[in-house]
């Protein structure tokens, strides 16, 4: 094999040195010959997992996943049977016949594959209030500081959790604006602005415009440094991008489950928080599910041991169940090959952008650095809500991100080269008409 | 026709006047005739709404279905539909499709079954973070106010609720302890302990032990008379229970829908705020979907007009979709047919009881009186714990209710005379074997 040509399937394991293992593009390729897409997804270790997934239109580029994940074909069955044996046979049994586990066994699993150790997570609420609660513990573990810090280009719905905890405390948020936008806040960056007011420091740790995958390590510690918790939004990350929580010490994750755990729209989130802490932080919404002994409904709330006190009501189960399905096709594809082939995906895109966008007025509005990527790819350019109304009419489905980038979501289960290579093909023809 | 001889099917429509139109018991009745139960059977005119449900074993008397509610058949059939539909076909063109109108839409459908004209009620979110959502509201609005009103015999989650707003800001719980524990706090002691220190009065309607009825409109204008706001929560009411929020100027209500409509284990809870709040009041979680062109991600929160602004994360699909089937059925039933059937079922309920139970130590704790009484009953018994047990070894599920009560769920929509009736005959073998 010779000198490295990415892009290929698999990360570069021997960048410049000429001898990286991963598969690779054929010497001397040509990006117009759709063949080496077709040889790349003949030659994708992960191929077959398409066909655990309900396709029901095969002409459809789907380049969305990152923003709903396509449904597992084992989802529907897992819903006929919760309904028809937990619910309707079952009923109130249920709840002492697994039932009450369900947030916390399903915590552990999405757990691992963020890093996390068994008993540190929980599946519940939304994203949203799983932050607002997640934020409002770290802000109570430190009353005596009042700011808060984050970046201006973090996903909208952690920024306004954020301003409504401000404006309910009186806190001061500061909004970091990174050097480098396309790169995101570095660690020298929070330690240069975080300070002995700093409370809490959040981000999230894959941009969902740009894709950039911040420095988890280097951040977390940089927040620590400065005597401040730090919480992380792994929506972009959990089942594309391995996350090693423990072991960089964070304090706080939150994520989303409808993106690449495939957990069905609107599916609940997971809450992490580490085992060292859970003594120590208290959520802000204490209810039932949350209290030792729940069903004793006894007087005074007296939150239950470990993470089972950051729950707060019923858990919703057929929501769960589905989301099951979603991580039972990552757990056993794995997430070492599904970031090979992320990145694979991700390289195979800008190539192509680069190829042929470029001179179209399209640039690369991401890392170009696939260690520094997460799973998508964000295509600037002036006219993109236009192009993505366009594109949608031609069957490529991508999301328009204001104010100008097209992103291409590449969920590695489910995309395939060819779907990506004739979905840029229309971009191609689209951009060329003007 | 006689003089009125309830129990019967349907509310008496003459009390004592003997010209009432409600078919009855036949006169002469003995309780220990099974016939009897079988004649109300065949005269309820609901009785074919229990075909659509699933009901897989018909040998299991279940009198909790006021815990959870069983299936109906169309929930299967509509999970279905929309995984294969919207999830896996249409994907994320789904969002614009129905599903962000789904929390709204349903929210008016449920708002309607309590009194609720449309664009006041929204689904999303466990009851307890709804509960959180409507008492904090509530809170913000009465800043210079320190102290919020309960009972003791409240559902757990609500007080827990509180508890944890009280210790977040600092406020004082006042503890309304009823006169009658069976009839449940009233507007007169509500008057008593309310005063210029008092921000929110909050009570669950219908008690979710003594299914004592509270007085909705009472209660809420001695709240207003002490210029506080009132928090009702209807969890053991929707579905079950008339009730006429609008008509009684209540500022709040939350509730729960996998009880008498059906949802399913955990299905989101709705929320209602009094169209005039709608501007004044402000929920604490500020989440992208309650927030003004939510895909715009913009830059800080501007909330969304009318009831979405208490909307937080993105709506659980799956879960809203299982609960339209629900609320299908009950629509279809209508809420004052159910209303009579509850009635007609508790009323048989404690005329079993008083006949066969009463003189094994069994004592009735839910109000005598139909109108001020729910759709369960509860029967006081030290050994009300292990009675509990022993009856669901005998395929009769009922919920034990600390210390000692034993809860009869009577959903209008699925119980039986005759399933009462043969529950309570084992009832009455396992109370006279002591």
């Amino acid at each position: 094999m010779g000198a490295c040509t990415h892009p290929g399937i698999g990360a570069c394991t021997d960048p410049g040195g000429g001898a990286c293992a991963a598969p690779h593009y054929a010497a001397g390729i040509t990006l117009d010959a759709r063949d080496h897409a077709v040889e790349l997804d003949a030659g994708d270790p992960l191929a077959a997992f398409r066909d655990e997934f309900a396709i029901p239109d095969e002409r459809l580029a789907y380049l969305d996943g990152n923003s709903l994940g396509r449904p597992p074909r084992a989802a529907a069955g897992a819903l006929a049977a919760v309904v028809a044996g937990g619910w309707a046979d079952r009923l109130i049994r249920s709840w002492t016949e697994g039932w009450m586990e369900l947030p916390l066994a399903l915590g552990d699993r999405i757990g691992a594959l963020v890093g996390a150790a068994p008993g540190q997570a929980v599946v519940a609420d939304s994203t949203t209030v799983c932050f607002f609660k997640a934020a409002s513990a770290a802000l109570d573990a430190r009353p005596d500081r009042r700011e808060v810090i984050t970046d201006s280009g973090n996903f909208p719905t952690d920024r306004y959790v954020l301003e409504s905890l401000a404006h309910a405390r009186g806190l001061r948020l500061r909004w970091l604006d990174p050097a480098d936008p396309t790169r995101g806040p570095t660690a020298a960056e929070v330690a240069r602005l975080a300070g002995p007011q700093t409370a809490l420091v959040t981000f999230t740790h894959v941009d969902y415009r740009s894709a950039a995958i911040l420095d988890l390590d280097g951040i977390t510690r940089a927040a620590h440094d400065a005597g401040a918790l730090m919480l992380w939004d792994l929506c972009h990350s959990v089942g594309a991008v391995p996350v090693a929580l423990d072991r960089a010490g964070a304090d706080l994750a939150v994520g989303c489950t409808y993106k690449y755990l495939c957990g069905g729209p609107g599916s609940p989130a997971f809450l992490y928080v580490r085992a060292e802490l859970l003594e120590a932080l208290r959520q802000p919404i204490w209810g039932w599910l949350g209290r030792r002994d729940p069903f004793m409904m006894g007087p005074g709330y007296e939150p239950a041991t470990g993470i089972r006190a950051f729950l707060s009501g019923t858990p919703p189960v057929l929501a769960l169940t589905a989301l099951e399905a979603g991580v039972d096709v990552v757990e056993r594809a794995g997430i070492e090959a599904i970031r090979a082939k992320g990145i694979a995906l991700t390289e195979h895109a800008i190539a192509l952008a680069d190829a042929w966008l470029g001179e179209h007025g399209v640039t690369v509005a991401s890392p170009r650095d696939g260690a520094r990527r997460g799973a998508h790819v964000a295509l600037a350019h002036p006219d993109a809500r236009r192009l993505c109304e366009r594109l949608a009419e031609r069957d490529v489905l991508a999301d328009f991100r204001a104010p100008d980038v097209i992103r291409l979501g590449l969920s590695p289960l489910t995309t395939r080269f060819t779907e990506l290579w004739d979905a840029l093909a229309v971009l191609r023809e689209l951009v060329r008409e003007g």
